[in-house]
């Protein structure tokens, strides 16, 4: 229900410049000069307050929900299908949404559903990325192990930082480079276990192959922020629904490669389980709140949620599954908090 | 030879304040008056990295030696006589520097050895508080194995700095608390290895005789500070033989309560060799660094000299002993460096 609270404070539209060099983590000056400053300002801290905590908490129980259905057995369901499922039901609450906006407003320039070449043109770019990088996903295993590629995955951190500041031009202070520097060791040592050191006798290949993929998976989100904040007075539901019908087309691909034989044979819903809609539930609700995160905020705070996210799903499955926590998971808990500090402390010096 | 070069550039007195708290990081307001002032600070700069330098490389060195002298067999030597020797290496480096002061200058009231009650009454404690951890240290392995008790060693750093700010009542800026925090965290990151998880099983009493500790050894270094910097014109030389000469009184009873027996037995020599010899050559040496950077910079420099030095140790380790360099060391380094850059980037805020 997070989800419909958000869209409800996105109804006050206005139209801004469309130069994405203009924001600047300012917010819209246009509509700033116009309207009453300061609650304009409490309702954008609040919606992007309440969109990194609902990604923050779905973020962490998406991860407990993977760990409960692999407790529960393997995967039986075939997972291109429940990818498809998570597009079309993110696709339907954007469309759901929309009708609703639709009865209260009317349609209008920014929330019509209808679009032109030149706006819908990019909206297949980050799908097609994160189809690339999940090819990838099968190449990698040659080279490292699961508990090792969960490790190389931190260097996710450190692109996104990267190409955020390349492509989207925003600036980070010293201090806030500082901060990101240590999110990523942070996370790396809480992730720490007896087996980690294997990771340092990655091959080159696996090192190439991971720093390629991290750089995809940055490209992609970073890309998605500029599509969104692109057109910042276009409704974010129309917006999203544009990138999951994409990222419904890239899966019916993935369903015909992988598992078209599965599908056929068993069926489309074969092995699905109460755990597997409600992964598919939380999926899509993440997925949503990930928009909602590049539209309000950036993708900055997307890397900080989905850390902070990492954190309190450990301390969660300590209560649920009773897991124990190391040494090394409380020392980068601390590393974190202090970037999560000193990416806040850092603003004032930009 | 570092030593010698250090003192040589000691020579320019002056009349300052004797009041600690005007201070404060600021120099010595008193001769900036009356000198040129960019020189004066750039001598001070220039004394404060070589002091800063001279410990980093000298506790490296300490620690390479430890390790090779284990490697060479168990310690055959009484502790308690080698730390004598150390204390009367100091004094005797103490009184060969002044006597050659003497010759240049002659005797001035601040580099004369006499003293008033007033002046000497304070150097027994730090002396004193060394004297009651190392006693404290034979009863924490009841609870706590050796390479724990490494780790539980590095609360040294937090209790230095809140002890540093209470009793120096020297600022640290906001940033500068987060990276001394972040110090604290990189350097235990550093040294986890797999067993290192039993140090949350150690139980309560061993938990508060690891922060008595840490409080025993951070107040000795601060108080050092205190006595030090209290009489800023006086000659280092003359501080340090008031120091090390109760440091030898103490040292005397070390001996007699724990080794009179090998001492009386074997001799007081039993079990020297050239490895020995060296160790007390460069702890004596090590114990002038840290006085000069007591006096010259403050006991925040001395703990993030002593934490480089330990990162520098591993790496020099991996060449001299071919030990391997863990994944948690690098997180640990990276943690440290950013610390490093953070503790300075910090002092602008102040």
């Amino acid at each position: 229900m997070e989800y419909r609270k958000i869209k409800d404070e996105d109804d006050d539209g206005g139209t801004v410049s469309d130069d994405i060099e203009n924001l600047k983590g300012k917010g819209f000056p246009g509509v700033a000069a116009v309207s009453n400053v300061p609650p304009r300002e409490q309702v954008k801290w609040k919606r992007k307050t309440i969109v990194t905590l609902a990604l923050t908490f779905l973020t962490s129980s998406q991860a407990i929900l993977i760990v409960w259905s692999k407790r529960a057995g393997k995967y039986e369901y075939s997972v291109t299908t429940a990818n498809f499922l998570v597009e079309t039901l993110k696709c339907a609450l954007s469309l759901a949404a929309l009708a609703r906006i639709w009865k209260s407003e009317g349609v209008t320039e920014d929330n019509r559903l209808s679009t032109t070449l030149d706006e819908v043109i990019v909206y297949p770019i980050p799908a097609l990325l994160y189809l690339v990088k999940n090819l990838l996903q099968y190449y990698i295993f040659a080279y490292v192990d699961a508990p090792g590629y969960q490790i190389l995955k931190n260097l996710n951190i450190i692109s996104t930082g990267v190409l955020y500041r390349i492509i989207l031009k925003k600036k980070l202070s010293e201090i806030q480079w500082a901060a990101f520097i240590l999110l990523c060791a942070g996370c790396t040592t809480a992730q720490l276990n007896s087996r980690s050191d294997q990771v340092l006798q990655t091959p080159l290949p696996g090192w190439i192959m991971a720093i390629v993929m991290a750089l995809l998976s940055g490209f992609a989100g970073v890309y998605t922020e500029a599509i969104i904040k692109k057109r910042p007075s276009r409704n974010i539901n129309v917006q999203n629904f544009w990138l999951y019908i994409f990222g419904m087309a890239f899966n019916v691909v993935a369903i015909l490669v992988q598992d078209f034989d599965a599908v056929m044979n068993k069926g489309f819903f074969h092995g699905y389980s109460i755990i597997t809609t409600l992964m598919i539930l939380n999926h899509a609700l993440s997925g949503i709140a990930v928009s909602m995160v590049m539209k309000y905020a950036d993708n900055i705070v997307k890397v900080y949620s989905t850390s902070v996210a990492m954190l309190l799903t450990a301390v969660v499955s300590v209560f649920l599954f009773g897991f124990n926590l190391t040494l090394a998971f409380f020392l980068g808990a601390i590393v974190v908090s202090v970037s999560v500090y000193l990416h806040s402390a850092g603003k004032q010096q930009r």
